[in-house]
């Protein structure tokens, strides 16, 4: 199976207020590219998936397990699956979320 | 668990010529964040691991099933697992590549 796919070009959905995500599932994992408005808030919550977040552009904070991680370009930070988390966009971001496995509540 | 990585800064290693890859390892994937010169080839290969290719930056082509792929940045190919692929750089390219389950020969 091969599926080329301009991200950037398929329909976003706003999950969230200020945070437009184009998805691409695939049999092990959901990639979802981030649009985010500059100071949108994700609120606190958790899921079993194992998410890792890369950040492609702008700045953005997230807080978990009591610590605060200023996350620019380049910058990749790995949260377990479980593990509670919140943020804020300091400026308008471009991020690239990988969940595994395949988040079925996103399709 | 959370892990803060700037992969960018993270020691490189060649395991192809013309492909330096940043790796970051976590419980269900392997990401490697290649910085690849012009004209690098990939040769043919498979690997039981599902491969998400996404072009950051560059021009890359990927060969598989018969049919040619020419990705740039926002770009994104599901590559299931075993399927071959070969490929080359038709300019500098920045590609993050995430791999499903962990690819223990990275390591």
């Amino acid at each position: 199976m091969a599926e080329q796919i301009d991200v950037w070009s398929t329909e976003a959905r706003e999950l969230m207020p200020g945070f437009k995500g184009h998805f691409v599932h695939s049999e092990r994992a959901t990639l979802v590219y981030w649009d985010i408005d500059p100071d949108a808030i994700l609120p606190e919550h958790s899921h079993p998936h194992e998410q890792i977040v890369n950040v492609l552009e702008g700045t953005f904070e997230l807080v978990m397990e009591g610590a605060s991680h200023i996350l620019g370009p380049g910058d990749v930070l790995v949260i377990s699956g479980d593990i509670p988390h919140s943020g804020c966009a300091h400026t308008g971001c471009k991020i690239l979320d990988v969940f595994s496995p395949v988040r079925e509540d996103y399709r």
